[in-house]
């Protein structure tokens, strides 16, 4: 096992919903690393729904997976070899490695991650590009201020139950969205949201009816994770002036945008009339304000301010049936993927 | 003549574009101003496109006009008797008096017009409500910058026109979309823009790939006034970072929105991938800035760097036909109804 080297690659370009055939295992010796570089080992790999982009042929922020080659990701690794000044055997970093057990890098895009500000997994979650995410949704993108109202959907998901924490303790009511009645006790009892609604089993009109009696102010931000019947069900609630940080759509991936006759003109006069916002973001844009959010939001979580949640999927080889299961909703809190145990 | 007050009533509430039937001519003595108050005579009435949002019965920002009501609109007058301290007979002023030869103010909203500026109409378009628009498009919601490319749809409208030009002043690469030959020559040759396209009997594949050709380094700002397959022919083409002012669509007026069946969730990817920012405007929240607007662009239409250009209706009789014949694109320039000539 030690000797080997093991990684997921993209078999095949789904249609719709990605199934386990469209990955493959794949095994070749571990690499050495040359002058100027090391070789980290897996120890938690993150699953992230806008990998579900990477694996259609179309262009987006960022170049497609190839086929054949290893599914993107980011992981939290430990250094077991190294020819590189900067980084020390035993030293933990965080780096995009992809699905893979092993990965030789020259250091670019890899940083280091300090076991004392959390477990080492939750650089790959609340203190990693997630909670990043929720931190400039929040922040930057949607400017929730004091006393006004959020709604949040995919309220457990990683980026959502930190926008949700965030903005309460920023003084804001905050109205989560998510699927299921476990996650939204969880959201009202463990992230002190002011309610969470239901969205499974609820068309638009009546998950609206229910987020304006939870929001008799209205809505004066929108923290978008999912398109689709939510989105629909908020952006009549939406005050003047309203902001929408428009981080992602998973009620829209797997080409079921294609499908949904939402129209365009009534969203685009709101837009008007309302004098709204709606603000696209990725997090790599926002690489500047990282460590303000960390100096921020550290010392939050070991203060037991803050809470987080992870799912965790045994092995790399568990890897696709996790990512599957989370684009249906079926991750609850952050979905990680156990590698490997750290070494002593 | 100069005993009677007349005024344009909304008759009935329009199904789809305006009849001439849906409004309806009235007559009354002119009103005596009481103590604080003045009496206004219309000189001229300035037609908008927003007015036919008035005339349905459906919550906006504004409230609808009610039936039998004046219909509403702003206009530039002459004070002609004053109990009120701070008017003079005399004076030209501008007020949103609505479609009317005479009205009672008492000063709530009334601003003067310093005909030094300009001749006194420009008040209502260049140096008004659409000149200040335009600015504040471009400039606040827009943040078009030099070196930078800007589409501006009805580029030859009263908005549209002035943005064209602050936006070729600022150093931008403009774009206009207009409707026929005679526009787009006029856009090119007097606003100065690098080249604009005609909308009229193209598909918005059409006219995508033409303004691709005249914008080879994508489109960094998008001055939306239309919607409709202009917005369709753009968007597709927005750089990352991009900006949308959504600042109108008269293509999606008249119900026409409802009958369009362009799907909100490519749009929404779009918004995401690039990072756009699509915001809603409109110009009564920015009264703050109308004095950095006029004391920028007044010096630019003294010294003749900024054109401008009037339809203009002859007599209030003929605001309903005008404003019909606007909706449809039937304008050339800021559309004005001359209600009366000064006195004197």
């Amino acid at each position: 096992m030690a000797d080997e080297m093991r990684r997921i690659a993209l078999a095949a370009r789904p249609q719709g919903a990605p199934r386990p055939t469209d990955f493959r295992l794949e095994t070749a010796p571990v690499p050495e690393p040359a002058e100027g570089e090391f070789l980290a080992r897996t120890l938690w790999l993150s699953l992230d729904p806008y990998m579900r982009g990477r694996m259609d042929d179309v262009a987006s922020y960022a170049p497609p997976v190839p086929l054949g080659g290893t599914m993107e990701g980011e992981c939290v690794a430990e250094v077991v070899a190294s020819r590189h000044p900067g980084f020390a055997v035993g030293e933990i970093v965080a780096g995009r490695f992809g699905w893979t057990s092993h990965a030789v890098s020259g250091g670019a895009g890899v940083r280091r991650v300090d076991p004392a500000l959390g477990p080492v997994s939750t650089a790959l979650g609340v203190l990693g590009m997630p909670g990043h995410t929720a931190w400039v949704g929040l922040n930057e993108i949607g400017e929730g201020r004091n006393g006004e109202t959020i709604v949040v959907s995919a309220a457990t998901g990683a980026v959502g139950s930190l926008a949700c924490q965030l903005a309460r303790i920023k003084g804001m009511r905050v109205i989560g969205v998510a699927g299921g009645a476990e996650k939204c006790a969880y959201a009202v009892e463990k992230l002190g949201c002011d309610a969470c609604l239901d969205h499974r089993g609820a068309d638009a009109a009546t998950l609206s009816a229910r987020i304006a009696e939870a929001a008799p102010q209205g809505v004066d931000v929108y923290f978008e994770n999912v398109g689709a019947a939510t989105l629909a069900a908020v952006l009549p609630l939406m005050n003047v002036h309203g902001r929408i940080a428009v981080c992602g759509m998973i009620g829209w991936y797997s080409g079921r945008g294609a499908a949904d006759p939402m129209p365009l003109p009534p969203v685009w006069r709101l837009i008007l009339t309302r004098r709204l916002r709606a603000q696209g973001f990725i997090i790599f844009d926002h690489e500047a304000s990282r460590p303000i959010f960390l100096q921020e939001v550290a010392p939050m979580l070991r203060e037991g301010r803050i809470r987080w949640r992870e799912s965790v999927a045994e092995g790399l080889e568990a890897a696709p049936e996790a990512f599957i299961s989370m684009l249906e909703g079926g991750n609850f809190g952050k979905q990680l993927v156990r590698v490997a145990a750290p070494s002593a």
